[in-house]
């Protein structure tokens, strides 16, 4: 009788040792999470071109870059040439890679006689709840 | 043999309009994406109990509001009262439903005193590029 008790109770703790295992991965990834954000002025009559080669690089990055979770880019209403970025990244190692991949040299090189001003903002994540997983 | 040709036509007109179908609402729906920011001064000595209002509305509205999508909160590094959100809605019409939710509300009563400035700033998605779908 002893003995199934102890069976019981090993298969308990086993199982909560597993389920532990499995959930917790996903809870420190999200803690590891990079967020920055960016507050841009383009200049007006380049800011076509701007949007290109921002869009370009945005899409590449999600595309080749496994730890670029996400990039979002907006504008101010009623002031275009104000561009908003959102950006997340999966882990600091994977913020420092970005920053070193040729497509994101190749835009900062394009656009730097299109940029009036860039500031960067580092922040600390607070909720980061999304539908989006 | 000509009837063969319009048969194969025919196959192809119908599978590239399925596949266009299929492709297309998913487009027009990201069209469709509303993006707000805010940036608010919190008073730092009831800086706990906002962020604890703050998490559990968004807990709650990325549960139970179809269409809110993701609601980000960070602070601004070296400046933990400093916060800035980043929310983004299905279409207008969610993010006017979300207004109007009980727990949107309650947290609008709840931290009503502990805000002491709030910025809101209304965007045009530029591009929205992301991993999580």
């Amino acid at each position: 009788m002893q003995l199934k008790a102890y069976a019981i109770l090993g298969a308990f703790v086993l199982g909560a040792t597993c389920l532990w295992a499995y959930v917790r991965p996903s809870a420190a990834a999200e803690e590891r999470r990079v967020v920055r954000l960016a507050e841009l002025e383009i200049d007006s009559a380049q800011l076509g071109s701007y949007k290109a080669a921002l869009s370009d690089e945005i899409e590449t990055s999600i595309r080749v870059e496994p730890g670029v979770l996400s990039l979002y880019a907006v504008s101010v209403k009623g002031h275009p040439e104000q561009i908003r970025l959102f950006e997340m990244y999966a882990n600091p190692a994977a913020y420092q890679a970005h920053l070193e991949t040729p497509h994101f040299k190749r835009y900062k090189a394009l656009t730097q006689g299109m940029v009036k001003s860039l500031r960067l903002i580092e922040t600390e994540p607070v909720m980061l709840g999304s539908k989006l997983k």
